[in-house]
């Protein structure tokens, strides 16, 4: 298999949205996995649904549309700090620890490297800035362009536009199963990295590979 | 206000689609509930990635689907038996206990009533049928007809053309947040019927009213 690049989803795959679990749990003693979990849940869905329905909102005031549902669900007063704090963490998201080592190493061998995220182009560049990462990427894509989140097939266009090449020839690499079928469906050769060991979702469109951590994506790079 | 007939969501509105969690508790006893909210929150979920990726299948399979993910997340194996039992009891989810009287005292008033579902004809028939409730329905609509589940503008539409009213003088009723955002966005007036007494969803579409259950939506017309 010869693969023209890689592209990556950024939430999840790369960066870990439940770092804020620690800051939630400070505020919200006891609550904070179920407020984190909630929230990161919540974005996901408004971002379909608004996609779905043609309301598109930038991804920042997603964000915090869902944590404020998140807090009052789980009976959590957010005061204006606490927000801001909260919205904060999440422009500097950590990466996963096994991220790092990994994107050098694809990056050595010429591979072309690229972020395709619902994140709005400033999120993005902050988040990969801040973990150093940004010399690694050749394209760094957010669907603010076209105002629809993923699975929309205006989203996953971006990258084989970017990238010069048919989506065939890419490997698309997500933790999100729905965001793995997405780009399956929509044509990416793809590789579900599993971090959370969920099953397989139950959709017609089986990712080529899978692994449950960047090493995992190594190693099947270097078999295929 | 005079409007020109009520269009209902079924599933979780009309009927209670948590009453499995009884035959999953006697199967996988410690478990029923959790299986059943992510049976319910990954039907949902399916519904609208499929619709958004243009990979339609019927509201029944995709039912199954939702049901094998929700039993392997929770490690519950699931025999053919036990699936089948589940499944069908699907087809016969009781009516919240609100419902039958409140159809009726409608109904007596001469406004049209009808039904705009995701569920395929077959099992709304089937549904609708077991609970007694056919006689009080001008229309059944199911999405099979347009291959998109709701909040896709395509469902919607369906009821403004089977009631031969624009969507502006129809109410729409759901239980369901996403359901009543993408209703209103739509263009209908919208009662969220919010049985779980959810917080507000944090989208830039109020519904015009809001209620607990059917005997507040009969108060809010009384009123209105």
């Amino acid at each position: 298999m010869t693969i023209a690049g890689i592209v990556f989803d950024a939430y999840g795959t790369l960066f870990d949205v439940y770092a804020v679990e620690a800051l939630l749990e400070l505020h919200f003693p006891t609550k904070g996995k179920a407020i984190a979990t909630r929230w990161r849940d919540k974005q996901i869905s408004y971002s379909q649904l608004r996609t779905l329905s043609g309301h598109y909102t930038d991804f920042w005031h997603l964000t915090a549309d869902a944590l404020d549902y998140a807090c009052a669900f789980e009976h959590a007063p957010l005061d204006a700090d606490t927000r801001a704090a909260l919205l904060g963490l999440y422009e500097r998201l950590p990466p996963h620890p096994d991220v790092p080592a990994a994107l050098q190493t694809l990056a050595a061998r010429g591979l072309p490297l690229g972020i395709l995220s619902n994140g709005n182009a400033t999120m993005l560049a902050k988040i990969v800035e801040a973990a150093g990462l940004t010399s690694l990427f050749a394209h760094i894509l957010s669907v603010e362009t076209v105002r629809k989140f993923k699975t929309a097939p205006e989203a996953y266009q971006l990258a084989p536009e970017a990238f010069g090449h048919p989506a065939a020839d890419l490997l698309f690499v997500s933790s999100n199963g729905w965001d793995a079928a997405g780009a399956a469906w929509f044509g990416y050769r793809c590789f579900w990295l599993n971090r959370a060991g969920a099953p397989p979702e139950r959709l017609d469109t089986p990712p080529i590979a899978t692994g449950r951590s960047m090493n995992d994506l190594l190693a099947y790079l270097a078999g295929a």
